[in-house]
């Protein structure tokens, strides 16, 4: 029995779900799980599925073939269709900052991320031996201005020999050039640590400390060639008071972080994420 | 155009939204949205779906029996069938706090909620004047130990004259009788001001201060006949601390109340809640 | 017994707290409450000090004399000093939104709010029956472009008849001239319906909804003569998600509005707000 | 210079500020930092000072004399003094759990938790990996009915050795006996995985799950010899709903735990928790 989720987006019309299901029963398979959402201003339905069926990987083959063309095609889909049982592969780049690296690892060893994890790759060697702790290798590769070009090549390089299929920025802090970014469109997740679009750019527990905010927040999103614009996944929020100063904000936020990542991680891997019009649809 | 609100749920099987949606759409009805869910544990499957049909209420009566026959029976499924245009009507009962009364009422004027209240019932007549102020009709009828059942029976008489299909308790302070809760079940929506299973019974916030939390709740829930056991609708917290004393809860309190019965007032005005297990399905 | 509230602040020093709590002693108060705060990187000292004393006016204004000689000169003091039985005179500003005006009039009725309403001012005439309902006079004084000076002035001599000591603007849809509000500094309070500074300007959860954030929030200021940039007094927020449409967010937003504007109305009530470096001290 | 922190608590009475402040002015103490509250139910005075003193260790014992005569005897205070910039030591008790484990070490390795950790006690030799990991000696003791009374002689003496001042259960599987405990009174830091006082015992989440709860929630508190009893530390919550299961409930509690037993450290760190009445007060 394969178990399979499928994403669907298309301009809303009638009959789509019994269209499909139908679609699905007349394959032998069996849908055991909807969720569906219309955006009546944008007038376009969405719809995650989840579905068995007792075939072997080339009839599946097969019937991604058929939907695409006696279904897909007729109502304008876009559409994915993942095993739901073969863990996705996820690259993570990171820099100095430790926490967010601790926690995913963390999880992924207690068995709460469903995910291989065959490369951590960072522009400094500081966390090599939490990598080597946790046995996942580590890839230094060094970013300047004058090298970047090289070195995202390096990166891509990597990337590609391990069949990655998205990449999570657990405090990377080197920009991705629109060149790198495109090829991974919404497969990169990044956190910013900021209630965005309040505090984008750098530095913004500093910026929400000078302006007197009560509350922080941080922002998981997928990274777009416009820095701190992409779709956002997942945000959470903390009080704060006179009483703290900038490192309480971080402290505080550090948590905050660390949580809106893993929550972001975790819908992305579940397949619950479908991006329409720079916004995201999270299925629940 | 008639828009249909079905609520369903029944022991999980193959095929089940393939036959619904098939079968609306036979009796040339759209499926505008599903919202399904299956409880793995208990092996139910509950689904709410909103259609429209190209019909007029006999043909709709028709297609009620139609479904029951056809489709209904053959999966042994519990089913609900709502005319999504039609406001439900709503009773009010309530004794001497004001506030639930005022938001709800507040509300209700504004187009907020979508239902009609056609009597406030009260044991007291304290509220009278607010509900004099925004034109609902209200009935004082008092309840002592000894008028208890008398008192009852003329609620119930007042409930049928108005076709009342629930009825909403704003911080009523009687304890409604087995046998009048058993007349309408799953359609008596309470109001507890403790973060239910913590501090059922009297004096809710008192017993909180006493204990020393860090954060209060308030809970909306259908009434069963047993006392603050029924099933939870909605829950919200705030947070406590050492400085503020009794009253200081009741007036943090008091806002989290507003809030708590007003969104399960809405979820059921919606027709978004199932009960199954004494537990409710929330579907979004 | 006359309690008295004082609000310091000044370059930090040694021997503050000492010398003022001394100096009340001094004097036959008795100092029942303090709360103090120094912000290390400004070096400056905050505190607020609840003390009583057996005295009558007469005296206080002696001891209001004495104390600036002999305590505030020599520690650079910027202090306020109320009596703290007497309730302060609060303006209302509105326009055509009801959901603010509702909930503080009904907040005052139940004597939740410690203040005189001498005043309702709008710029419009819809919610004159509300104002009556609660019986607190209603001033209709409408604004253009034109006319803005002329009703400015208008509403100034209404603030100056009526001894107001703060305003609330309850979803007061117009700006405020530079020179109104140098008249009131850290006397206005407004309510922006967004999570400053994310969404500043009009139309905040329509900016909120096309950037697809998952949390939206508002924020209670007080108005400086840059919009939208005063220091802010209060904030809370409320998750959304993509099954939210803007229509949505308001509603959600109004309940927000409503909560974050009465705990802002009731820290500056309560004398519990320093405001320095365009940010608040809000103690607790 | 040294940091002292000073908390107090006695009935209430006028001039406590003034005379605490005088005495440590008349000693060249500059008092630096105050927090206070009166209970005016209990009529029950509490502070927390910090103040620096030009002296060595030996003057400051004779101050500690000095205090105790003149002024707390005077008030009948309970009264505490530690040297702030002293780092106490924490023993943490663990079984077979390793996400509260991980957090702390983690907080403790990136210098947040400044605390000296000379032990780790565990009845299982599980998380041994963990602590050789992170450098901490890890000691275990396994305990069983019948050897329950010499396993805890063995840990007080393993304590007594280490000096440790306080003890943290970090999700540590067996109950303390009374006699373990009395020799600890408020020296015991619990995190219980639901939303005290609902749903003590064991298997909280599964109760949880079972009475349909909309919120869940940890609670951290001292430990007594009244199993989940104790005053409460620090409490959190998380929205759950109908589509998550008990297993989801044990993901979503396991980062409340984490957080919730984290601030409760901090707290009790910082000696910013007074226990009273069974309740506690929580310095900001």
């Amino acid at each position: 029995m394969k178990e399979t989720t499928l994403l669907i987006n298309c301009p809303d019309k009638k009959g789509i779900i019994a269209t499909v299901t139908n679609f699905i029963l007349s394959k032998k398979g069996n849908t055991i799980y909807i969720e569906q959402h219309v955006d009546r201003e944008l007038k376009e339905f969405f719809m995650r599925l989840e579905c068995e069926f007792d075939q072997d990987e080339e009839k599946l083959a097969l019937f991604k073939e058929l939907f695409n063309t006696h279904v897909a095609k007729n109502y304008n889909m876009h559409w994915e269709m993942y095993n739901t049982e073969k863990k996705p592969k996820m690259a993570l780049f990171v820099s100095k900052y430790d926490h967010c690296l601790y926690d995913i690892l963390g999880r992924h060893a207690s068995g709460e991320l469903k995910v291989k994890i065959p490369i951590i790759i960072s522009n400094h060697n500081d966390l090599a031996p939490i990598a080597k702790a946790f046995n996942i290798p580590f890839k230094h590769i060094p970013v300047t201005k004058a090298t970047k070009e090289e070195a995202e090549a390096q990166q891509l390089e990597i990337l590609r020999e391990h069949k990655i299929d998205f990449i999570v920025l657990a405090r990377y802090m080197q920009i991705l050039s629109a060149n790198f970014v495109d090829r991974f469109t919404h497969k990169i997740i990044n956190i910013h640590h900021s209630f965005l679009p309040a505090f984008p750019g750098a530095k913004p527990y500093h910026s929400a400390y000078e302006r007197g905010v009560k509350i922080i927040g941080a922002t998981s999103h997928y990274v777009t060639s416009d820095l701190d614009e992409g779709p956002i996944i997942e945000q959470e929020i903390v009080r704060v008071s006179h009483i703290h100063n900038v490192q309480d904000f971080i402290l505080k936020g550090r948590d905050l972080e660390k949580i809106v990542l893993s929550r972001a991680i975790k819908h992305h891997i579940e397949r619950k994420v479908l991006v329409y019009n720079n916004k995201t649809v999270i299925f629940s």
